[in-house]
């Protein structure tokens, strides 16, 4: 069994659900401190990160990713155990097989090829990783490039091993992100008897309006880099489940991701001045999950894109779509940032999987970015 | 303390929530036996009902009422035990004293007055119990009124003792109700992330139009004595709770009560065709609590008219506005029905009370309606 397949493997059987590290970041840093990594652990609240370094000049290559995975549903839906990998026709399948387990291996054994044969190699190699990238991402990434900054510890070029490509791998890359904000609208009435409506103000009744506008609303056209900003209501509720009462109260909860054409204060306010046209009052409150990030064609783009030329045979789309990720937290500090990793398909889904094939093709991936950023070849 | 007053308390004292009687039809049922009244328990399910005559001619009045009471809530916001009545500022307080425990004592205060001044009237007298008005209402008055069908024993005269006054005793009684209609739908659209729009369908955005156009149609215009049919939405479920899922169906459930200047097949014929202009697939159930009924002027409203203008010394106005009553059980076999009895401002709401002079006046004018009826005088 090749390394990369026996240590995605190893972390596949550790049921790192979102906190929880279950160990995982122990076997990678067993690894690196191998190979003369100084691995400093960084934990914050229940979250796992750690934060390791060969090398102190510029420039700085950080490979960047998470070894938490989404709960893996219902285990009578999984065609075997989504913590015990098997391989079944060329795929190994398991939960994080995809996201992100079987790059976080490819990583490692790269970084391992690379310095056997570079042990002195200029610049610097780190690795971040943290176990909540896909919960709350408080305690995670955010909380360690905010220690690295705090101490000008700055990071040139992050790549980051989320699944990127959707057939094969290679075929797209991501070189930004669009950002997110959530609303949460109440919107008040006046609770009363069905029978009686003249005496009670139904608050879907005032607000559908309203409520049309937003769903309809172009918030802009996107551009060059960004598809168009899009808007969901997530989630709606309303009532008291009797059929004879008007509620008082309807919830509504919505989600933006928008480009950089936009920003966060314009949406608050053009959504403000909507709701503000109808004839009821309302009550908001928002998050705001990220920013939109962008890496513009550079070195980094170019590294990637030769690299995956030479290893896949193929030319790889530039892409922004898509959910968020931790590259959110590090392309601000004005690293350039990519993700570039296996294919997307069955990431949070039953039956999990990843190529074996390219799975065992990842690693030299890998090690041929590092090569363009570090050794310029 | 008088009669009324002492009958209405002892109700109040047994807390007969939906669907419990706690005694009191034996209570009241004591006191007819004693007049000669041949009293029948009708029992359905965990329902207690009961029917009650004196005499065995035509016409046959019947006083209509329920023992059961709606919860009272959170007894902390009562001022006082809301099942121990207690009399405060000439209020008589306590769950039921208005909806309508009040009005079944002064019901049985008025037939004993009524038989000891007449024991020989002509016609005949019934009393119809249920514990069950406030809750389902299947196994209460309905099949009651089905048995007597069967047999049948037909009412020509239905009293019902609902709380029908606005602001005083009398300045309203109900002549009919409205329909009421319920529908359940079910909006499908896809499931998906929030961050792939393209490859979701969210239900609430594919039929907000829809939902806007229902809340927005006119239905009809009402009639003489009914006013326009009314559609609201109770309630709206639609969500997993998490803010990056578009949901993949929205769930909806609204009533209409309706006047009979529209069908409910008109209604739901109506609303479909609302529904099917847009571009989603839906489901929808409905529930038929009612139809509208309507007892035209007549013998039994200008008995109570009369009887208004000399114990109360008003001039009632005729409604058909609230939510239903039993009397839409009654309507349909041909009888004339009215509704008449005490306050309902604090109906179902917490430090439920009736006036005391009111209560006590409350007696003479079912004694006086009876007397319009059975005597002529
Ligand atoms: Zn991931
Ligand atoms: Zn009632």
């Amino acid at each position: 069994m090749s390394p990369v397949l026996e240590l995605a493997r190893a972390l596949i059987h550790l049921p790192s659900v979102t906190p929880e590290d279950h160990g995982c970041q122990a076997l990678i840093a067993e690894r690196l401190v191998q190979m003369d990594f100084r691995v400093e652990s960084m934990p914050f609240g229940e979250v796992s990160n750690f934060w390791a370094r060969r090398g102190i000049e510029p420039p700085l290559v950080c490979l960047v990713g998470h070894t938490d995975v989404v709960p893996p549903g219902p285990y009578e839906l999984w065609t075997s155990d989504p913590f015990d990998p098997v391989i079944r026709d060329g795929r190994l399948y398991g939960r994080g097989a995809a996201d992100m387990k079987g790059a976080l291996a490819a990583m490692v054994v790269a970084v391992e090829s690379f310095v056997a044969a570079h042990p002195d190699h200029p610049g610097s190699i780190a690795c971040l990783l943290t176990s909540d990238e896909e919960g709350p991402a408080v305690n995670g990434t955010a909380k360690v490039i905010e220690r690295l900054q705090r101490r000008g510890e700055l990071i040139d070029y992050a790549i980051v091993g989320e699944p990127s490509s959707i057939e094969q791998l290679g075929d797209s890359i991501k070189h930004g992100r669009r950002g997110s904000l959530t609303g949460f609208l109440a919107i008040h009435g006046k609770q009363g008897h069905v029978a009686y409506p003249e005496r009670a103000k139904n608050p879907f009744h005032a607000s559908v309006q309203a409520l049309a506008a937003l769903c309809a609303e172009v918030w802009d056209q996107g551009n060059e880099y960004f598809p168009p900003t899009s808007f969901q209501i997530a989630n709606l509720s309303m009532g008291t489940g009797a059929d004879n009462v008007i509620p008082g109260r309807l919830d509504a909860q919505f989600n933006l991701r928008f480009s950089t054409a936009i920003d966060p204060d314009t949406i608050k306010r053009r959504i403000c001045a909507i709701l503000d046209q109808g004839d009821f009052e309302y009550e908001i409150a928002w998050r705001l999950s990220g920013l939109p990030f962008l890496t513009p064609i550079g070195t980094l783009i170019e590294a990637t894109r030769a690299a995956i030329r030479e290893v896949c045979g193929t030319e790889p789309d530039l892409s922004t779509g898509g959910g968020t990720s931790d590259g959110r937290f590090i392309a601000p500090t004005g690293a350039q940032v990519v993700e570039v990793g296996p294919v997307n398909a069955t990431i949070h889904q039953v039956d999990e999987w990843i190529a074996v094939d390219e799975l065992e093709r990842l690693p030299r991936l890998y090690q041929r970015i590092l090569e363009r950023l570090l050794l310029g070849c």
